[in-house]
């Protein structure tokens, strides 16, 4: 049982449910002599905070995060860290009314199959506001990166049916939607307005590139590097589908075409996303992946209650037109963690082999 | 350090490399008294073994198992399996030639960035030849699926730039490129036969279909069962990209397409693939997965050797054209061990449960 | 690294200081629909809180446990348990003095050599403090023992050097100090009152009970039963060595004296202490644990500062002039983890049997 | 399930029965670049084999070890190392007749109720033939030690009541109990000859010491340095109890006699036996294990069959009057694979610490 847990030597817990006391995540495994102030974790939350695009949740979350352990005069001592954030703004009562029926689309009528009851509240533990813990933890795990000079960005090659036509990193913080190609951004946003208007939601595909990081890690063959950047992003609710480097394309290459080339300076191209056989080769890493359409949507939709009932169901309440791109921290915090967990597992080869 | 493990309750170890003495598994959490022939698993180990397709390896692995413990009197003793098959028909000759080169598409480069060190022949422990370790467990882990009439399917439904025009399950086993479609698999064997020829190689797109599967599989928030199909998946060698349901596809929908309406009976189509917030929901699970080209082309390639001096390479020696159709059945070997580990898992919930 | 979760299948995550802001655990694995109230957790709290026994710290700490998450309309719904409990009465100046002396029989040294700082108030991480959350988690695996009729009890054995005569189960609490034998424990009381005068501190031995243990439960040939047992009492703090049984007495029998003769109603004694090859037989299991004297005493003490200087110590502050009895409840709740965890891993087993 | 995997960095498992075809393990993260021949596993193996000692087994195993996989040109490769050794000289046809039958002392009872079957031959799973595979993969873990000057001795302290004068290193290799004393070692020789005839067998303690550990190896809470050895040591099938430092002697010490006092040149005397607060200190680590008699006797003993039908019991065939001296190298070997892995793990924190 669990599932609750991630990681292998950097680990981290997180608990919690949308519409209870509070959610949370434990880290265990973090190296003492960090320095590490709530302010390195807040400014990560607040990236994650509702309100952050036009297709965004109007719920007034502060998110703020409280250290209650493993930190001592600025500086994590080696044991776990435990990072809390009360929810606020809760109201609870538009549950009340659909807590017999199962939201298309949603965990309700799985976690009912699962667990025999399920916090109806809010999506209960199957909520977005569970990514919190992990945007913490990631914020963390983003501090020791930070060290090693590896950088991670996650931005919006498409959404709602409209793809980038370039991939400008400086344009990626000038517009809300963390697209990487400005007038692609305002016709996104266009895209967003109009939908929001008919109760509808939309998808999209968001990109991560990590940058400075080493050749070497992975571990063949069921930890390899992107088996693990595939767990953890596919693991975000609203994700469908993972790809590394060229990913689908692949299936309509020839090997000549595939294959990247070496030279004496390195890779020629980067169809491989920068992992050979599940470790590391030093290139960049791309990582792409498919992000669903919230489903909670203000149409009518044909689904059924516990008894098996058929309902109408038209959501109320505050919902995000589209998960992007509150979801994208969300995915550079995952990907942190696996890169932080791996660094730190091939750090033991390496101090075995230096001797 | 390790990696070498896959599962939590139903756990495997594989070992072994492709030019050693022997490739193997251990089962550790097996339960007691399933009636296991070696059989069973030599079934499983033949679908999976060289000259199964026409673009396939002509190097004759019998790829005999062999039992060597916890089994007594045809049954499982609840003690772990361990399952040994020897390398036979080894050649490594044609390795020494190109030992100090890294070959573009392989983990060349990587195993020697993370080790220091590699077993350049066959491609060391990075060969698909370890693969039959997992096939081998999957064949125990098929059958504990077949007592609860679980099944699962993996085919072809695009090769080459091929793709299928319908899915006619009962074509899939009438030939060998395991496609439901018999027209397509003509096409696709001829384009096999001309790539061939040019010594260049294909990918293509192979989809996995699980039957029978009850609703409550999967354990979030970490532990999804898309999560674990995905890592399993994508620790496959070829694997580039892998996606549940509507997969990709999403990202182009609206919320009003993408949710799957309830009625009475189930679910009215399936773009969700069967999971819904990480637990199976009962309906088909369908995956598919990009398999890139094989890297191992006779056609002249651009590389460098460890000391980063320019080789032109043309390899030679058996190679198959694409990894599919052997790729099907581990892919079909990793969703089953994921499943068994996922229902061994729920069982423990049920159990307390039923209380 | 890490090391702050116990157990596999229902696991343990504790966290916090002694005087940092809280110290709690997460439960991940525990089984939903399960009756769970804040009194279940405040009951066993309340147990090993301070100034239970005539030895024990006037420390006054509440102790009131806050559950964050995992509970829905008083029933556990399968997702991870939070539970905290906030650092109260809490004052750290007495440990400036002595911030950078090594405390003899303490952690300071090992920790400082270990992470190159420390939290030095109170003991940071390696204060007995940290075993709130271990009683806390504890009672929660209490529950689910009591529904399987399972129970632990935890009782001194020995204090000072006075062994008890005999083992009234009844009269174990009938006195603070949890003996099961009337007069010793008055004799073991004054010696108690003797020793908090010098100043000095007293060592003992706790025996530890179960009852209603099924057949069954404990896995070869590592994670064997009285092995998790040994590794989880050894865990807490003061204790210093564990047996199983007859115990150390083992090394003095003959065989024909040690092995427990089979009647066809059982076992005809038991020197096992209730476990054959690991795996519990369904007699009682009986443990026994060495615990140390309490370090802080308030006589003066020869150690060195970080500077390796020396430096004569004497301890000022509230502290206990023995673990025992605050110590009982703590070995009764990682008693309670480890049966809970093999219980449920017992179950998957059976439940796979049956069929 | 399962519980055959030990470790959790340097990470084994161990399979096989005394019977069946062979026993194994695979040891998963042992690093790269490290010389590993047969030889060096073999002289292991050798010390663990029957007829080492006065009171040891007759079977003539030869033991020979298969190193099957990760070596490669004489190096470890960083993957999996699979170890096998064949079971040679085996008759089982003495099993036959009890092949129903309980008997005392042993897993049979345990292992029927736990897994519904077993493999009666020679104890099948739960046979001191299990630890070959310890013995083999702490050969591993030995040679990691020996580069850091980490060296384990498990030495004979008391045998049928015998108990030493004195600790003598240099006697111990001298005789063949392992005793560090040569008188004493005679004493109990001539005990085992007289028990032998008598048709008993005999308990004892075994003492081993760790010497040059470095301070800061161990993992608290939960994954303390003598957590993981109890676990470690108690996994044994003989031993019923462990010990660290002064152990169960602590319960009669005051605060004042049992801390160590500190000086510049670190600790006066060692009752902690090398580990405070979980964590080694740099002192010697000692620790002690108390071995039962071997149960299987000549002597009539009373028990029942699976349909719970009284039987007398007398069992012929070949066995040790004493589990030590051949427990001892598995002690040896346990306590390795706990340094090792702790070892890694600290090697990480260091890692970090150091940037």
């Amino acid at each position: 049982m669990g599932g609750n847990s991630f990681g292998t030597v950097f680990k981290i817990t997180t608990w919690g449910e949308s519409h209870g006391e509070a959610v949370g995540v434990v880290i265990d495994g973090c190296p003492s002599n960090l320095d590490l102030s709530n302010k390195d974790v807040q400014k990560e939350l607040d990236r994650r905070r509702p309100g952050q695009g036009k297709g965004s949740s109007p719920r007034k979350e502060r998110d703020r995060v409280e250290i209650l352990s493993g930190i001592f005069d600025g500086k994590t001592t080696g044991t776990p860290i435990s990072l809390l954030i009360r929810n606020e703004d809760v109201d609870s009562s538009p549950y009340e009314e659909w807590k017999e029926v199962f939201r298309p689309g949603q965990a309700d009528f799985t976690y009912q199959a699962k667990y025999g009851l399920r916090d109806y509240r809010g999506g209960g533990r199957a909520s977005a506001r569970e990514t919190a813990g992990r945007v913490a933890a990631g914020a963390v795990a983003k501090k020791i990166l930070e060290k090693e000079n590896i950088k991670i960005i996650a931005y919006t090659i498409e959404l709602g049916g409209i793809r980038v036509g370039k991939r400008d990193y400086s344009e990626i913080y000038r517009n809300v939607l963390l697209c990487p190609d400005g007038e692609t951004a305002i016709a996104m946003a266009k895209k967003i307005e109009e939908v929001k208007t008919e109760g509808d939601s939309l998808g999209g595909i968001v990109e991560i590139l990590v940058r400075g990081c080493p050749a070497g890690l992975g571990e063949p063959v069921f930890d390899k590097l992107e088996g693990d950047f595939a767990k953890a992003l596919i693991s975000i609710g609203a994700v469908r589908g993972v790809e590394v480097g060229a990913g689908f394309a692949v299936a309509r290459m020839l090997g000549s075409q595939c294959n990247d080339p070496i030279g004496p300076k390195g890779f020629d191209k980067n169809d491989a996303g920068g992992i050979l056989g599940g470790i590391s080769d030093g290139a960049d890493i791309v990582l792409r992946v498919a992000v669903k359409p919230i489903p909670s949507i203000s149409l009518e939709q044909k689904t059924v209650d516990q008894a098996r009932r058929p309902v109408p169901l038209k959501i109320r309440g505050r919902h995000d037109v589209s998960a992007i791109p509150r979801i994208n921290p969300v995915c550079e915090a995952m990907v942190a963690l696996v890169l932080v967990d791996h660094l730190v597992r091939q750090r033991i080869l390496d101090s075995f082999s230096r001797k």
